[in-house]
């Protein structure tokens, strides 16, 4: 029997919660660690429609199931009133490959993941003092990545930039439940002027932020890349941090902050960096002075996927929801 | 809502029927036609317990949806009692994404779509005056691929070998209802000696059939290799061949017989074949003369997911079946 998870009931499992910090810390050192499989992404680009669906699929050695998750982004969507993001999740049991559970997330437990990636990579490598954040762009992933860092740091203000000012003052009326100043910039420069932590969150495809304008102490999130051809970051950035840590190297490379440094030959293609999980095992691999300038490149894992599709699952359960379908 | 599709229901709409070729050959005529978006085959091992999951997706331009399935071979399966195939396909809206149909057919209708498959290469390739018909391998494939060939041969007679004697006798069994004379044979040699048609059905790593063994007027469906060691055809049989079509060249080059071939430099790899597709759409570039020895080499293509899921959920909506999860 296959186990059918609605989005309504994988709600009732998952929400942005700090338990899930450690385990998806977890799924990270796994992969650190080479105890995963972990293929190249699959990507089907549907042009006609501007559309595009991704597949990842991770297993971590020793568990008894595995994810497989479907993701999809079609970009004329909003214009007919639906989200541009979609998709599922599958689970499967490691010794037999039976599909335990097919969870109908939307993108939901996507979501979820990335902010919480995005919160340990300000655990990690920010100043624990730091208060004020800074945010571009203004979609699901802004108000999360926002989320997401108060959980770790005592966040008072919030400085936000995004290409659409209709989207900035949907994401101040919906950031209020918070309890976190929140200030609308003109430019991108003016977040970066003010802030400790800098989150970026765009699909843009040329850099917005600049390399001269970075402070001593900053810790810059980097999670909008996770295709070839998107770029958030000034790729002089990556070059002149104090610290640059990928998610994953291999995927950084190719589809991450990290493609671009490559690319205008400001990096070897060579290059080591250690990875977030590398930096969990070790934390004396992260942030190593006050004033040190870090960024951290997120193109998403499928280590998180199924760390957080085998958590939703085991929740459900206890709960005794879905429909099993035979 | 998207409809959940069990296995019941699924057979409840499609079989092994005559009506499916022109379905999938419409699949590989897009495929040859560059009206396809069909990305590199994902490939998830799980070592620790023999087990691997891919992924193949494709879209055909101009369809209303696409498919993404996930197949599983789990090897040790059986000793538990469980098949080692399992799986499901998704089939999503061309233009939004949103996920229509979930198919649980446990890799059903891969087996099927892979039977069409055997019978169009049959169809275009064989003599058309073939009545016998050698079977390598007694597996779920070994006996749908016989079914398939006499939806477009007058087969009388099957000659049969497989390692496993057991599973000849299985197979015996089984085919029974087809009314056609079967022989078991105690060696592939046999079985070459005695047919006009062949078709290889194993995970095999080493070559079953050798080059010197071939009659002339011979056609060969090699369809056990989809992966990269697997290996049914002795290579030479690849350069030595009239004729040598492949379902997916870029497929072929990496999983295919093809691979051998190359890797022992029988073959360039920039060699050019025309795909089954482009023989679909110009039956002159089939077989030329009753004596030419023709193979067709299948390694299993996206579009043939995305055609046979269509057509299922087509059907299904029709029959009013299936469970709506939102």
């Amino acid at each position: 029997m296959t186990v059918i998870l609605s989005l309504d009931e994988i709600k009732k499992c998952i929400g942005l919660d700090k338990q899930l910090i450690p385990i998806i810390e977890e799924a990270f050192k796994n992969l650190a660690q080479d105890k995963v499989s972990m293929p190249p992404i699959l990507r089907l680009d549907i042009e006609e429609y501007h559309g595009e669906s991704d597949v990842k699929a991770a297993y971590i050695q020793g568990l008894d199931s595995y994810a497989i998750k479907v993701a999809s982004g079609f970009f004329n969507n909003p214009k007919i009133g639906l989200p541009s993001s979609n998709g599922l999740m599958i689970l499967l049991d490691s010794k037999t490959g039976v599909i335990k559970s097919i969870l109908l997330d939307k993108g939901y437990l996507t979501d979820i993941r990335t902010a919480i990636a995005g919160a340990i990579a300000a655990k990690y490598l920010s100043n624990p003092d730091s208060k004020k954040v800074g945010i571009i762009g203004a979609g699901i992933q802004a108000k999360l990545q926002l989320e997401a860092l108060s959980l770790v740091r005592n966040i008072d203000t919030a400085f936000i930039w995004a290409r659409k000012k209709d989207k900035v003052s949907e994401f101040i009326a919906d950031i209020k439940k918070l309890n976190i100043n929140i200030q609308a910039c003109l430019l991108p420069e003016e977040v970066v002027n003010q802030c400790e932590i800098l989150v970026t969150t765009t699909p843009s495809k040329s850099p917005l932020i600049k390399n001269e304008w970075l402070k001593k102490g900053l810790h810059i999130t980097a999670m909008g890349s996770d295709a070839e051809q998107k770029n958030e970051l000034d790729p002089l950035i990556i070059k002149d941090c104090d610290l640059y840590i990928p998610d994953s190297l291999s995927q950084t490379k190719i589809l991450g902050e990290l493609n671009h440094a490559i690319k205008n030959n400001l990096v070897s293609s060579n290059q080591n960096y250690n990875e977030l999980g590398e930096v969990i095992l070790d934390p004396s691999l992260g942030r190593k002075r006050k004033e040190d300038i870090t960024v951290c490149d997120l193109t998403g894992t499928g280590v998180q996927d199924t760390a957080i599709a085998r958590q939703t699952y085991e929740i459900a359960m206890h709960l005794k929801l879905g429909t099993s379908v035979d």
